[in-house]
């Protein structure tokens, strides 16, 4: 009896497991989700809430020297927020891994700005790196460079 | 008695962990030379050995377009390879991270190459994710882009 229930009890853990997983995936996009509306809103406080506020954090803006540490982080986007007047990004293409107490994203950015009078578009691509720190997944590592020209997005792929 | 062991088990636990974890930054530092070891070597063969070969891998060479899973990933390397005469790497600014089975490292790459008869040199910077897959860190992630003009790197602060 015993040895004829192992199988179930494996897929009940295995159930578990994937039920586990699936939810920590969620709450890890939540997370991004959390990190470009803060963009958009072009927040301060936001952003604070969703990054790591060690210095272990880590920050590459597209065609920036690296940023290492909170502190220097925070002060970049309080740089960028103070000259940007609309900060517009649709993300797509996420691709999502979750190992332990890591995750590790990339997306394609499609940033829509207007920085001191000027309008830019341009297509970034990101990786994002979250920890659990306390019970919450935060943003440790993002690092966004310029794309080359890449045919257009399908808008089924497109989240947000 | 048994309270009173408590501080000396946690100490010699503590120190345990710290030995692992010591350990494994120092595998991941290994792998992490591997795989600039084999772009300079040009040899697909070493890069096969370092790469996580799975359709979740991903890597962004510098201006490039992202690719996505080993197959894709394998072909921009043979390519590389086939135009490449020779890439030397300098590797400094090494920061590393490892919580449980996920590892990323962020570091400075100084290229010099010659690809089709063309000196070049470049500053770029790379975020590496690795993973434990059966026992060994595998390369799941690079992420490479271009610098703009930076200080140059303290002769201290260069490892390879």
């Amino acid at each position: 009896m015993a040895r004829r229930n192992i199988p179930a009890a494996e897929t009940a853990t295995a159930r578990r497991e994937a039920d586990r997983r699936r939810l920590e995936e969620a709450r890890v996009r939540e997370a991004n989700r959390r990190f470009y509306q803060a963009l958009e809103n072009l927040s301060l406080d936001d952003m604070e809430a969703v990054w790591l506020p060690s210095p272990a954090a880590r920050c590459v803006h597209p065609g920036w020297p690296p940023l290492e540490g909170w502190t220097e982080i925070r002060e970049s986007w309080q740089r960028i927020f103070a000259h940007t007047h609309l900060l517009e990004i649709a993300i797509a293409r996420v691709r999502l891994h979750v190992a332990g107490p890591v995750a590790w994203l990339t997306c394609l950015e499609e940033v829509h700005s207007q920085v001191e009078g000027r309008t830019d578009s341009a297509q970034v691509y990101a990786t994002n790196v979250f920890v659990l720190a306390e019970g919450e997944w935060r943003l440790a590592l993002h690092h966004a460079s310029h794309l080359p020209e890449l045919p257009p997005v399908d808008e089924s792929e497109r989240i947000q």
